[in-house]
């Protein structure tokens, strides 16, 4: 679907693509490719787009950031702080990169107490160049708030490279809890997208590496993983943190009940696998009714495909309406209310969560 | 929803709520309030109410049922046998309550066999003032059938006070069995509502204490969990078990197959966060393949919104006449066999199941 | 649904079931199956079918199906290579019955070795008689990958009847890897079927022993349970591995993105309890847009009644045109791509997954 809007919409082909029309549709896009109107600053501003994020390591220099702010385009293109390289234990050469991390802080990365400042230097670095948010994409929602001693202690094994499963899994909790407590201080939104056993396929994996596409969900528990965060900093109005899921019979049991409770939590769009026609109306047919509209934040796309960025966000405008028109039909929503949730889904709610 | 309904059908009100209508809201609410037509016996009589039951304590005198069947009001407001303060471990005070169960009924309540006579005589109490049920509201449905010398350690471990918490977890366990073998006897129905994770929100339990709303649902497993109370009693057709969840996806996997299959269980209309249009379809959805409607119970709310019982009910009727109008138009029903399902449904079940 | 269909389609009932026309129903069905138009092999015409198959142990000598072989009865009627009683510790009588796979196939079955040789054996025996697949009805998805001297040592607990839980779980584990490996040589698909709590009612099993319907399904792990074999065989395009469930939760969240990535898998029908219309919808809509059409292999049933066989698939058609028929109504496909789907979804793609 997504690649018949942009065949259609983006490059004008009105014929089906089928065997006879494959050169025709070659030729087309590789002719407008190399028009004006497909450079990328072009298509922004094409699409209407306000804001466009990456995510960043902690260890990344945002040089190309700074690059575009000191430039004469003046589009809004934000780092997002994305700490994998440097608070996962299963990240090759984590203790490698916490050592850099110091070095370009000035902080003692070797002391529990030093990591936490350089974590907290290299966020306010990303805020500096318009960053609002963090991203957090650990194998389980679990969080943990370990006493101050055992929390050092279990630094200690990180960097020494001798945690096992379990304390690199702590680790990973440990380091969500501290996530929200710097947040509180300095006003990221924590998005936690948990739920992807990653590099699935071996065979792919020892071949070509990380990151190809091998990532298959798993079931996710959030009622019990998050409380160690919760109990410490949930009723918090001043913290946003975002949740999505690969798991999607965690919307109704635990995620709308749980965002519809505490303060600080929204729920992210339906992500990846879900981010699709039928996975959309289940998402709003499955929270809605308990956590509301005004508890998730409107819709946003993780594509690294910038063509396809007017398709998803056109299907997730579709769904979203498609949603409200049943309810109006049904007489559960008058009309007019429908509209204005309609402008917020799109629109409104997605700046105001993303603090944009 | 339900608001909508009770400002409009109960107060007559018929514009809109809003800032500009609030001030008519609060008056034209204060002033009906005050009016001999929203007293509660009134009321009991517009909503057409046969039956109105209530969860009670077995501390509890149940001085007021008395009062009402002595009085001249002619309504039949029920007790339920809701057992929690003598039998689950982790509510505060259980060795007091036990006791103090033990002078109400003259038992010595310190042994197993006492205990379980102290029970036993309670409900008896509760039949005579009109009890026809029970419900018990665990952590999860797991049960257990021990053999008497270790239910009678595990009774005085509990009673000492020494439980761990796999103790607690057991002894709750122990004690719907022990439950449905007394339901067998005196022939009072079984409601388990299991699946909540209670007092979630840690700052508010500590400065309020419990049952605040901060319940949050977790994954719940019935096929396992109650399988040494089925192995027992499953076949028993005279006993009724009626099962609710919070774990939608348990539906089709665990408590459709379940229902169908054992003569002494049914499933309970959705419950909490899924008593709702979107969660009623589900259901119905969701189970009736499998267990078809015959093993269902129609609907019972639990609201303590006295004023909301129409709407509920209202919206209970609305959805499942949609989803028999749908197997009517689709052919998979006859009409008039969705006519006497509705009205199965709507009435005829729920007087069967919970034997009223 | 599917008595109606047979009723009206077969026996030709035009009034409905009831109490007066009980005896008109029982005269005309007992009056038809004298009738020669009733004879197995004139239905077996009548309903236009091309293939069917029985699931049979490795112990079966499969004369029947010889004898229809060598018969004048040109129907395609093919066995299916089912191996619980030789690979399943908690099948009765295991150690027996691979005595006598070795007796039957001349291999010493005392061995390691020897036993996987008999089963290799025995799967071509089977496909002289036209099996093209097998069929594994574990309690879960899992698989091993044992070194050989654990399997070894695994077997030779086995077979002496030692194994514990664990173990049991682990041998039909390391079955499933072992099953694999054969069908990339010999060509055989695998169907696996787990996530059945078999013999729930206890007393039901003790009185009149297993396979008597009180089977329940169970919450199904595939991401985690099916790794060790996809560790090996998950990206051979030869082999071929049609995963069913009973639990729906992991259509979305497992099953479709493991077929979606591994060349070897693919989705059966909706199963057992969910081989029914709304369970025919719910798969199609939780699966397609991750695993696509294509990964899936068009309906097959697995009925013991053989006048149900046109309802089923008859209701299977009408299924997955009506979400077809959505799917060109909403603009999401072309009305003749919709048409091909459905061709390929009731015909084509069945022969094609089993290599009929």
């Amino acid at each position: 679907m997504w690649l018949d809007f942009s065949f259609q919409e983006l490059f004008g082909l009105e014929r089906r693509l089928s065997d006879s029309t494959a050169d025709l549709y070659f030729d087309t896009i590789s002719e407008k490719l190399r028009t004006p109107e497909f450079l990328p600053r072009t298509l922004y501003d094409r699409f209407n787009l306000e804001v466009l994020a990456t995510t960043d390591s902690p260890l990344d220099s945002l040089a190309d950031h700074k690059a575009i702010r000191e430039s004469d385009w003046k589009a809004k293109v934000l780092p997002t702080f994305r700490p994998d390289p440097v608070v996962d234990p299963e990240f090759a050469g984590l203790a490698e990169n916490i050592a850099k991390l110091g070095e370009n802080t000035r902080e003692d990365t070797s002391t529990w107490v030093g990591y936490l400042n350089a974590l907290r230097k290299t966020r306010l670095r990303f805020r500096e160049l318009g960053c609002t948010a963090t991203d957090h994409g650990h194998p389980t929602a679990r969080t943990a708030n370990l006493p101050a001693p055992e929390a050092t202690e279990l630094f200690r094994r990180v960097i020494a490279g001798e945690p096992d499963a379990h304390q690199q899994e702590l680790f990973r909790a440990q380091m969500l809890t501290e996530m929200a407590r710097m947040s509180l201080d300095d006003g990221l939104v924590m998005q936690i997208h948990p739920g992807s056993a990653r590099n699935h396929n071996r065979k792919l994996y020892e071949q070509y590496g990380r990151d190809l596409g091998a990532d298959i969900p798993t079931p996710t528990n959030y009622v019990d993983a998050l409380r160690p965060l919760l109990d410490q900093f949930g009723n918090e109005s001043n913290l946003t943190i975002i949740l999505f899921t690969l798991d999607e019979s965690a919307y109704s049991r635990e995620l709308a009940p749980l965002a519809g409770h505490y303060p600080c939590l929204r729920l992210g769009p339906p992500w990846w696998f879900h981010d699709s026609p039928e996975g959309m109306m289940r998402f709003r047919e499955l929270v809605t009714e308990t956590a509301g509209f005004y508890n998730t934040v409107g819709f946003n796309d993780d594509t690294r495909a910038f063509l396809s960025i007017p398709a998803r966000h056109d299907t997730a405008r579709r769904i979203d309406c498609a949603f409200l028109a049943k309810l109006v039909a049904e007489h559960r929503l008058v009309e007019d209310e429908a509209l204005q949730v309609a402008q917020d889904l799109t629109y409104n709610l997605v700046k105001k969560a993303y603090r944009l």
